[in-house]
């Protein structure tokens, strides 16, 4: 895929075509396998002519009727094709021209010139319409597609006109499955290690990894039997580990547990200051499960809005495991709900200790029927990750727990 | 640049890097002539290999701990150098790892390795440290910097390491200066309908807009008598709307205003369901300024929590002015704050009347030695957007108290 246009270089405009279209095409088992932005002009010709051992290529913009637009041109230059008034297009142009009372100039009418042996692909949103080229061994020239740049009239030809034509081009290729693995309490590296060497000794399966605060995604590419083979190998050694295979958020499939079995959550908060309160109101339907909750930073907060004792806090410290399940206790019976989340931990950059350095974080989750749990971790980190990765643990602690319940 | 990741073919993620680094660079002369994005694997070393001619070179992905991170071993391939431990990144992915209790294996230690005649970029948000390659006649290599692919490792490493140096490299061109105005409590239509055609009338200034919910940047690039043309019309016009020039984000200007006049704040939140909070404490120190909040989605918290009155929400409903009022004035008094924002609305999809749709937000700001202030907004949209909007707002009426206050 080339995509065309200075804007893209200069950073004024994102460039979202390679997502857009490496989705439209992975369902018939087509790929993007390079992708190349080059600003407006010559560029566009070189980075034709680099791409000629591709089944495919797509070029994004050049097609309109400026000076810089010189798609069309590198085209039929570099497969010395001629020139042709398509009629169909010229006449389109002119109605839609004189319909408005507007000058029609030969710049514009540059458009309706189309090289030999293109097939048209209308544009219901623009001027220029898109071409296709067919693959011609005579040349050693691939499939090409000259599309527009503006995503409002490339998104709909893509669909109508080029997604039919690659379903022939591919009518060979076994559709791909793809799989993605949600993945969390476990790093990046701690999921290779499982479970990377077994699957990549199935043969024909692509695995990927990617990293987010708290969570992997473990990506599988495929044929069905292999992703089967290798999905029997995650599910049995990742087991619950694996909170998503539709790429959920973990507050979703927490919002969801709850609202099935009908129980509710209450948050008691320190160190993460409201996110896993914001988190699980993200979710529609939240206010079901989730009556609310308590920022408790200050010790004055944390006895005024939860009842904690003064004395306790001074004598086991804000950060302990005595406070976080003091808190978490004490949010239960406030809220009157099934469960209750409590976090307390050091974000920094500051007020660390020998003892307890920045990233120290107790989570503690109090439910009925259960004694409260209580976990220790250290997310050393900036403090955004830091809490992110204390509100993934504390809503990963309550997964697992309800998990358990059933 | 070269950006390297399946999951950028795959459009499993938009590739922003080319934006960001663009619109970084730009500042100092330089622009980016081309950009490729290629799978992990084989591919990196090859695109390196095509870009030989350029006078800087951007990788970005591939420096992770798994077998598909090959970006080290291709640039050392390609030049022909050595790898040796570098043990300040080997000690200091030891101690990351030990203090979280986490397992160090020798997969992970790999990202400790470097080429001989690499600097060192920090990372202060991932494991893996960028590389910077200097110019070397000797094998004809350009400037390379081989950087972390996630975003929020690339950027700041990108701000705090890689512009020093480039700014080194670009010593000799002109650069552009460039503006930034952050604006808070007007659309983008709006901001330009007031300066646009005043600032543009500027002879050498170019002008841009970036849209957030609740927030817009006006950027302007220019010769330094531009700018200061037009920053005369702006600061006459927008006044107070500008909220930062410094792309802070609106809670770090808050907080050090609350800071400087040593007052502080509490939340009770029911729509922004604790994102008010959670920005607030995303600010280091905002313990100074911030005991702590209320979460009060269901109205029983809305009682048990903060001691309203039953009857006052049956009488008014929970979204009405009077009961934004109550809950700001109850959350002063009970966290003993000089001031305390609260948010009462409906985030949607469900639960909109004809009277308050979906959409309908009041934001109560109470204050020592001042009357309670509130105001209605409609902020329908999807539940994220409504809940960074209606914080917006509150955090913009707090900001503005402030300013009215000196």
């Amino acid at each position: 895929m080339i995509n065309t246009g200075t804007e893209l270089l200069l950073g004024d405009v994102l460039n979202t075509h390679l997502r857009f279209v490496a989705r439209e095409i992975f369902p018939l088992g087509l790929r993007i396998e390079r992708q190349l932005s080059v600003p407006d002009g010559a560029a566009i010709g070189e980075a034709l002519a680099e791409s000629m051992a591709f089944d495919v290529v797509f070029v994004t913009g050049g097609l309109g009727p400026t000076t810089d637009d010189v798609t069309r041109e590198a085209i039929a230059a570099l497969f010395g094709l001629e020139f042709e008034e398509n009629v169909e297009i010229a006449n389109g142009i002119r109605h839609r021209l004189t319909s408005r009372g507007w000058k029609l100039t030969d710049r514009i009418l540059r458009q309706a010139l189309v090289p030999k042996g293109a097939t048209i692909l209308p544009n219901h949103y623009g001027t220029a319409p898109g071409l296709y080229f067919p693959k011609n061994p005579a040349t050693a020239s691939p499939h090409i597609f000259a599309l527009p740049g503006p995503p409002r009239e490339l998104h709909p030809m893509f669909v109508e006109s080029v997604l039919p034509i690659l379903r022939d081009i591919a009518s060979d290729k076994a559709p791909h499955e793809f799989r993605t693995y949600r993945i969390a309490g476990m790093g990046e590296s701690l999921v290779e290690e499982a479970v990377g060497a077994q699957i990549l000794a199935i043969p024909g399966i692509e695995l990927g990894y990617c990293a987010r605060p708290g969570e992997v995604d473990l990506r599988l590419v495929g044929d069905p039997e292999s992703i089967a083979r290798a999905d029997a190998i995650l599910q049995s050694v990742l087991k619950d580990s694996i909170f998503s295979l539709a790429k959920e958020e973990l507050e979703h499939v927490v919002v969801r547990m709850l609202t099935d079995r009908r129980e509710t959550i209450a948050t008691a908060e320190s160190c993460t200051g409201g996110l896993l309160a914001h988190r699980l109101t993200n979710v529609p339907g939240a206010s079901k499960v989730f009556p609310g909750g308590y920022v408790v930073y200050a010790n004055e907060v944390k006895a005024s809005a939860l009842g904690l004792d003064p004395a306790l806090i001074r004598k086991h410290g804000a950060v302990s495991k005595e406070i976080a399940t003091a808190m978490a206790e004490a949010a239960r019976t406030r809220a009157e709900t099934t469960h209750a989340l409590a976090t307390t931990g050091i974000a920094g950059p500051t007020g660390g200790s020998e003892k307890k350095p920045v990233g120290t974080v107790y989570i503690a989750l109090a439910s009925d029927c259960a004694s409260t749990l209580v976990r220790h971790f250290n997310f050393a980190s900036d403090r955004e990750t830091f809490k992110q990765m204390a509100s993934q643990a504390a809503l990963n602690l309550l997964r697992e727990q309800l998990l358990a319940r059933d």
